[in-house]
């Protein structure tokens, strides 16, 4: 189950259309919104979110934080700066498993963030650990930082490995193509002194073998070689 | 060390500076920009930059993807639709270490991405896994999402992931490898029929920049092709 997002008095419908893409983008659909400065519904707003407008148009609209966590179990603050309060802090990759409660992620307005009284029902501060010396982020952009750690804790099973080495063509057919082009070098003269012509010819299959060469590109090198070898200058 | 962003024909200022907000959050600071649509400096790109003005002031103007990326060991693309270029995809937190090779990072235009004469010398395809029903992000949260995963990686101490990048070849010697391959094969008649010659050329750099070749090996390949085209059978 995906977090609530809970935009707490935003400033501009852009923001809040760009926060409902960045919530898409990462599986959440539920908004909730705290008195909006600027009214509820927002036209800016919906034309910001361009292809998630029914997150917009969904959106439901509270008059203060205590009504809009009313329901959750578990309620989160993203902030970039820790306040006075005995709330834990914790990184977005150590948040509470979402299957066992309601979550709700609360984010403050542009200007100033989240006051002491919107912390008041929190049980845990969320924050993202950004350069030091410039932990300045729009709106949208936190929404997006802090909702995709929480995409990738429910699609780690899915996620995809690091598939960089699919399709590598079979040693032997490397062996095949380092063979043949020993073959021609060979009738080049390129191996020499004869004596090296081992640790040459060795060279060239462990550059062949840690190319990264698909069945396909061993074709083509087979075809190069050839085509380079029949030439006649 | 962190990684170089380039921003391949990008069209608003405005991401532009916001690019460079996320880069600074995460700890990046060199940009580069390559055939910007409405020129530079840009004004535009200044004011969204707020805070992280720096790194727009510094950043270095291309033409080309080409002449960006001549000094970097390894290129890196982040798309979100994977071409059908033989390009490994990895995801971000399996990315190489940075410690061992200049690395740059190419980000498409807003409108339609890369195209695949970008990608020519693009060493991995990056892709961040998001929601599939809804993939679309701005440039600059793009931007954001990728560099984090990095800034992650260089805070955590991790392990070092992938240590096959060691005295990767820049890629400027790569680039005369590929182009004096293409002098070879097109004297030897190999592209056929001619209006492959284009793709097939592509396809050859593409393999030629996957193949983690070190300086040495880049000399040697040298020599190898030039000893087969200049025997005479």
């Amino acid at each position: 189950m995906f977090p609530v997002v809970i935009l707490v008095r935003p400033q501009l419908g852009e923001n809040i259309g760009m926060a409902a893409r960045a919530m898409l983008n990462c599986g959440a659909t539920q908004l909730r919104i705290v008195a909006p400065r600027d009214g509820w519904p927002s036209e800016t707003a919906l034309s910001a979110s361009a292809g998630a407008a029914n997150v917009v148009q969904q959106a439901t609209v509270f008059d203060s934080v205590h009504d809009a966590v009313a329901d959750l179990n578990n309620v989160m603050a993203a902030t970039a700066r820790p306040r006075q309060l005995e709330i834990p802090v914790i990184a977005p990759e150590a948040a509470p498993n979402l299957a066992t409660a309601k979550t709700g992620i609360l984010f403050g307005p542009e200007n100033n963030g989240l006051n002491n009284d919107d912390l008041a029902m929190v049980n845990q501060i969320i924050t993202v650990p950004l350069n030091p010396v410039y932990t300045s982020l729009n709106l949208s952009q936190s929404v997006l930082l802090v909702l995709y750690q929480f995409w990738q804790q429910q699609t780690t099973a899915l996620a995809p490995k690091n598939n960089a080495t699919t399709n590598l063509a079979a040693k032997k057919d490397i062996t095949v193509l380092a063979d043949n082009l020993g073959n021609y070098l060979t009738q080049a003269n390129y191996f020499h002194p004869p004596e090296k012509a081992a640790s040459m010819q060795r060279n060239l299959s462990v550059l062949l073998n840690n190319a990264n060469l698909s069945t396909q590109q061993v074709q083509t090198l087979q075809g190069v070689f050839r085509a380079l070898w029949q030439t006649k200058v």
